[in-house]
């Protein structure tokens, strides 16, 4: 099977703009590469961009879950070309905004994570969600499990391993990181939990008003030994896509006397 | 205060010899360098090597906890230099043996770590742990709390997680690492965790009848933040010493939103 990111720069606030950008960009990549992915991550709040200021831009910018014009593009992209979608958006709820992600099947049917571990000033705009994303997808007749984490839940141990300990195969994490950090750890933790991991980010920066943000690119593939399979630049809209054989991440013996998984003795918890 | 490891080449088998070299390798540095390191971690089963093929040699190579001459050489420069020390050794228990680690302090006190997650064949030869090693020092009349951890136990992230959540500053990692991966996970290990990490390895070969297997050096040391401000190299004998300030190891905000502690919210057990 093929996993892919797209790497994009979303603009702030421009809904329809960065949803064509997406259709545009996949288009392309569909019509000139020889592949066709079975499993592509996009980044965190991909219809909305990030750097809100009130709570007026996030309700111009969000959707209910399944119903909006971001939504219904996806879905049909997935339907015509049997892509499984994982994509950050900003999902409305009630009164309540949700920095979201959808998993989105090609038979019509989709989920929504809701991210977790809300980084800085996101406590100010978004509610967390508080149930970890596990998921399964059908490609080729055969059972894929994923794990979804948004951005910053990737500094958390405990979220890829809670992830790849209910048997997420691929952690697909949609990203619009600011930090130096992630890109890196990413290693220990596709190694740690043997599972491959598809990284989506943006780039560009977001300006609003005074302030401004910037975003690091550079998203990344890995597979359970810890090699980086793609790597995107840090300033171009690129997609990528590798082959796997998903299989290999259900092998959690790293030689034939360490299971991870089994060996595991250290007990923690929240309460600790 | 001043941190330190202690990399070098042990002969597998040859207690006395690697006993003589550590300290010789000890006494050089202090007369040569203006430092007095106040924590000093010495790598995995420095005492006898590595590599058994029998439990004769076990026996042979193993001691007491607190009993030994591995223990008094160690004691006794602690005693005389204010040095603290974390030493991995063969510990004998009973008819038991262990891949343990000596806390060692200046007023003449020791504790023991037993490595919890042993690895490949080790479990042919080793009882396993289990408890984690938490520690309080007393360094220039403040409390300094180290977690222990030896070489395998790094992979498992409930480890360190542990080691900090229960209040380390340090974590002392004596190691005998044999594969490629440690070295730059440790990044994430310092980070996720914001504490100090000093993982003190050991270097070169050894050899056992038809069998051999070799070490990577490359000792490191790191800050909260992942900064690496000493590493070794890969095939050389040598003490380094960085300065820190331990307390910056209690600081768990990464902004004035984000207490990486206070934001856990994905629970793991051994169950799971």
């Amino acid at each position: 099977m093929y996993i892919s990111f797209l790497q994009f720069k979303p603009e702030f606030g421009n809904v329809s703009y960065n949803i064509d950008r997406i259709q545009v960009l996949l288009s392309k990549y569909l019509k000139e590469s020889a592949i066709k992915p079975d499993l592509m991550v996009i980044p965190e709040l991909a219809n909305s961009g990030y750097l809100f200021s009130g709570f007026d831009e996030l309700e111009a910018t969000s959707e209910t879950a399944g119903e909006g014009e971001f939504y219904n593009s996806l879905q049909k992209i997935s339907s015509e070309n049997g892509i499984n979608f994982v994509a950050g958006f900003n999902e409305k709820s009630g009164k309540d905004f949700y920095n979201s992600a959808y998993i989105i099947r090609p038979d019509g049917s989709f989920d929504v994570y809701r991210k977790i571990h809300l980084f800085d000033e996101e406590k100010k705009w978004f509610k967390p969600g508080d149930k970890p994303g596990i998921y399964s997808l059908n490609i080729n007749e055969e059972e894929v499990k994923i794990g979804v984490m948004i951005c910053f839940d990737w500094f958390f141990p405990e979220t890829a391993r809670y992830l790849a300990l209910k048997g997420a195969d691929i952690i697909c994490h949609p990203a619009n990181l600011v930090m130096p950090y992630c890109q890196r750890a990413m290693f220990t933790r596709a190694l740690e939990n043997q599972v491959y991991t598809i990284t989506a980010n943006r780039i560009g920066k977001d300006i609003n008003g005074s302030k401004d943000i910037f975003f690091t690119g550079e998203s990344v593939i890995l597979d359970p030994k810890g090699n980086y399979l793609a790597r995107a630049k840090t300033d171009s809209e690129e997609i990528q896509s590798v082959e796997i054989e998903h299989t290999i991440a259900r092998n959690k013996f790293l030689n034939p006397n360490n299971n991870i998984f089994d060996d595991r003795k250290v007990n923690i918890s929240i309460e600790q």
